[in-house]
């Protein structure tokens, strides 16, 4: 049984060519993800990864580990805290805040940090537990 | 300049060659986007695109469109309201609904619906707009 202070997290170290199927499965093309020219000029000075493939590491964790198969995401809130950048190796932590009595809805708090332990996104999920 | 009740749109037509991309690159392997067997047996029936895919095409119109190039997310409110099918054409639309007198930090908000112009994910984006 899910209870609340559950927690979970997955890794993963964003490579080039996932910024690069990102931008082709989502349509975001902003150079400041795929062409190092354009990012040297801007304040981030290298490339970064996209918001929502770093975010996506959240969703995989929702949905692999806690609740896992079967949950349906209803929200999520996402603050960009810091930038991601190529090569940046992600964790995504999720724990249970909040548990409803009537219904199977779970509220998470969803934490990605990188390998320098910087939070670089943070917000909330909420979601069905089907299982 | 941009102003109040600006909007800008991309649509996409999210393929099952995408949504295995997705999978691999956000290490989201939930089966119910992968797995025809196991999604016929949800309340789905079908399998799903990934709510954060689909979020995605928001990050896209921002990033290319409006404010465009050089933008800065801050932050994206999500609300998953109706499944994304392989197959469907999601066109996701934002609207500049708020802007900071002192600093160019721009509140848009973000419906992406599908080709029955079913509304399957809205909420808000945060953007500071560098161009």
């Amino acid at each position: 049984m899910i209870k609340i202070g559950d927690s979970a997290s997955l890794s993963k170290t964003f490579s080039d060519a996932d910024v690069r199927k990102f931008a082709e499965i989502a349509g975001d093309k902003n150079p400041v993800h795929l062409d190092d020219e354009y990012a040297a000029k801007t304040q981030f000075k290298h490339r970064l990864v996209h918001g929502m493939l770093a975010a996506g590491l959240i969703s995989a964790v929702l949905g692999t580990e806690l609740p896992g198969e079967g949950s349906i995401y209803l929200s999520q809130s996402i603050h960009f805290r810091a930038p991601v950048f190529i090569g940046d190796t992600i964790t995504a932590k999720i724990t249970v805040l909040k548990m409803r009595e009537d219904k199977p809805i779970i509220t998470l708090e969803t934490v990605c940090k990188n390998q320098d332990d910087v939070v670089v996104i943070d917000g909330e999920a909420v979601v069905i537990a089907t299982n």
